[in-house]
């Protein structure tokens, strides 16, 4: 079956979900940060069918999240190796796990702690507002359209009422 | 074809991905974030079939994402209001954001910008360090067995291996 791609909306959100497809994709880069560069260890890792490590592996290579590198030449052997993008999304396996954390442990704790080097605690994740540094609360932010969405769909009657852009810029609600 | 379930793996990231399980399900988070609760409503923002959109809907509410309430007696209408934990997860959709704003928008820019009515500017997530707050990478982040971690797991040697459980403390390495 051929899945609808979420590629081209204007969403960064849902590009992103579009691009990890399924949750094969995501415990691959996983495994990227624990530092597997080789084909066997995230074979072996994650307990995955070939097949579908290699399908897995060249969409994070063809995505750019991975760089496909010859380390040996004879035989010719390659690993994979997280790349600048690849690396910056640990901000979102931060994320799912200080999440999971929260809402998924059972009583006996996370199942893993993370030591946070330069300032030596154990510490979890926290999403903040990049300009004020506070927690991020749905209830406090509102979405608009970008320099980046389609022009053609802002005069749509369902794109005005999602963003609210017909309502007095005074009384604006947030999501 | 039955899918692999991740929900027992001792990790909070790969409970999170086995929650979440395709594209769909956090898509319908997202409606929900833009303050959709009403079942025509989000098949109508998602173009999404309603027998998709039912399962999906009732996996967020068994979830505890998702509640489900009557808001019409006659006939019985209901509405799928975000509950505590569903609210806590736009902290996902803020992380995943930013990082397809960064690596997936083309030359004219995000799609869409957040305001931030506290402190009144358009922002963008940041992921922190929960204690020092300063920006996390996963260079400077070593995973360590946390309390929930299964004790019997801690003796097999790939599980040292991948924490590095034998390696010298003062030598030891961040992922």
């Amino acid at each position: 079956m051929r899945r609808t791609s979420f590629a081209n909306w204007p969403c960064s959100f849902a590009r992103t979900i579009d691009l990890l497809g399924d949750s094969w994709t995501p415990l691959v880069l996983r495994e990227a940060f624990y530092g597997v560069r080789r084909f066997d260890e995230f074979q072996q890792g994650l307990g995955i069918a070939r097949n579908t490590l290699s399908e897995r592996l060249r969409r994070l290579v063809d995505e750019g999240l991975l760089d496909k590198r010859v380390y040996e030449t004879q035989p010719v052997r390659h690993e994979y190796v997280l790349t600048e993008s690849g690396r910056d999304f640990y901000t979102v396996v931060a994320a799912m796990t200080r999440w999971g954390d929260r809402w998924l442990a059972d009583e006996s704790g996370p199942p893993l702690v993370f030591h946070h080097e330069p300032c030596g605690h154990d510490s979890t994740a926290e999403i903040v507002c990049g300009h004020c540094r506070q927690p991020l609360d749905v209830h406090d932010v509102t979405p608009r359209p970008g320099p980046g969405y389609p022009a053609k769909l802002l005069s749509r009657p369902d794109v005005r009422q999602r963003f609210r852009l017909d309502e007095d810029p005074a009384g604006h609600r947030s999501v």
